[in-house]
């Protein structure tokens, strides 16, 4: 293994002490019994070495890194994943589900899982609506879910989660009520329908070392309004993704965890007060909106 | 700025799609006022995306990263810095003094700072005891300090630290008793000479996160025996390095934070009991130990 440093204009006898140095360190890994934790560490020692060594990191900014990365420790607990934070805004979330999830044809995009997924959201009906009590445009939302090849895909569980018009999940709330939250099976042709919130756009936590990082690089923590998805059916790959809103300004500024995709803006096409509602649902003098959403699942596990 | 992964066989489409993700990234520090900060934002995210891609890190190993940097920002306190033992252990603390020191002439070699040192250790006179009531041999440790044209420096400050015969630092004690650290001023010729402790090897502390690797890993804990100093005179580049002690079976297993370097491994003759001392200290029916460390100081602020 070799490292990749660019010339700094470093003498030949400091560069070998540098180099010297790494595979120092790559050695120290020759008793690793596990081919893989032994490729893992290796790869990270190349290039947390070649980090520092490109940059020639200074002793005060390795000292800072230490004392930021100590703050991202501290504010951790069971309720906040900073850690979470700090991959999801370099872009490394969405580059570990990129390499996880290579396109398969005319399969749908995955993008990041984010923090506030819940393992024991409610079961609704098709075509139930999984508010639960949080406030918003009412958006009915439906769609098929099919194979790469167009078979309909019968009872896929589609699990479905998403903030208030507040920009707040239920997780987030003082209270433990649980809301815009919930899964559902799709019928015997691969359809769903369910009746959620118009999503908004709203900032990642960001009273912590993350959000003084992305102060200081002048970022934006907003996210782009979107909606998540997790769909599920046996000898399918699990797919993971949100759905975007056409015309949502923050598509313009950048989502601050880089995970939106093209084909995952959706339009959701607002509806005057009184229209009729799919399924005669009242909602009085409010407008709604309404999109569709149709998944395609590759082939996997 | 380019990527410079390495060919996995995997299609030119997904190769798009994990570059154009680490160029939207690069591009969010567009906005960036300080330069610097910048071209580290920059530098890391490329680095960091390379690992992911080169490894395909999996979700669960992304996950397991996720609870391994939690773990260690939570063992993390006053007394304890997990973040350091990381960055010890693999060798990015010792990266960065290479990076920060580079060789001048026949200046002496820098080593790892630790996490041990004190900023109100007690002055010794010349020729005093630092032990301070810490138990292990006696050794007589002297040495000159020169720059690089062979000039003493007199008034040089010389900090020094080190552990017990137990491998123990007096913060490591119950009680807040300071020991084992002192720090003095070269005499008019750049001499200087004290009354210390023969380095024993010692382990890091390995009962957390960075411990666990290690182990899984197989590697040693273990630190080479060895003394710190930090020496600072006007006009010259403060030197922070060790002795290492010639003989140390360590040497030959390695250091875990790599710091040791051949020109500063020194022989610590030792002395049979009723030696004559330098001083004409009565050590008994001990045996006890000498060394000579003479410090060359590059010139710098």
């Amino acid at each position: 293994m070799t490292t990749t440093t660019a010339d700094h204009n470093i003498n030949v006898q400091q560069k070998a002490v540098e180099e010297d140095l790494v595979n120092r360190v790559l050695q120290s890994f020759d008793a690793c019994e596990n081919p893989r934790l032994k490729q893992l560490m290796e790869s990270l020692v190349v290039h947390l070495h070649d980090f520092i060594r490109d940059v020639r990191l200074t002793e005060d900014e390795w000292n800072y890194a230490i004392d930021f990365l100590t703050a991202v420790g501290h504010i951790t607990d069971d309720k906040r994943q900073e850690f979470v934070l700090l991959s999801d805004t370099l872009g490394a979330s969405m580059q570990t589900i990129a390499v996880n999830n290579e396109a398969y044809e005319n399969s749908t995009e995955a993008t990041v899982f984010g923090p506030f997924f819940l393992d024991d959201a409610p079961e609704v009906e098709l075509g139930g609506d999984i508010a639960g009590g949080a406030q918003g445009q009412a958006a009915w939302i439906e769609g098929t879910v099919t194979d790469t090849e167009g078979n309909p895909v019968p009872n896929a569980r589609i699990e479905v989660w998403e903030c208030d018009e507040d920009g707040l999940y239920d997780v987030q709330y003082a209270d433990e009520r649980m809301a815009g939250r919930a899964y559902m099976h799709t019928d015997a042709n691969g359809d769903y329908r369910f009746w959620g919130l118009t999503p908004v756009p709203y900032p990642i936590p960001h009273d912590g070392p993350v959000g003084n990082m992305l102060k200081a690089v002048g970022r934006s923590p907003v996210r782009c309004a979107h909606l998540h998805f997790m769909v599920t059916a046996p000898e399918l790959r699990t797919l993971v993704t949100h759905i975007f809103v056409e015309g949502d300004p923050q598509l313009e500024i950048g989502d601050s965890v880089f995970g939106v995709k093209d084909s995952l803006i959706k339009k959701f096409e607002e509806q005057a007060p009184g229209t009729p509602t799919p399924d005669g649902r009242d909602l009085g003098d409010q407008t709604w909106a309404r999109t569709r959403f149709d998944i395609v699942l590759a082939p996997g596990a």
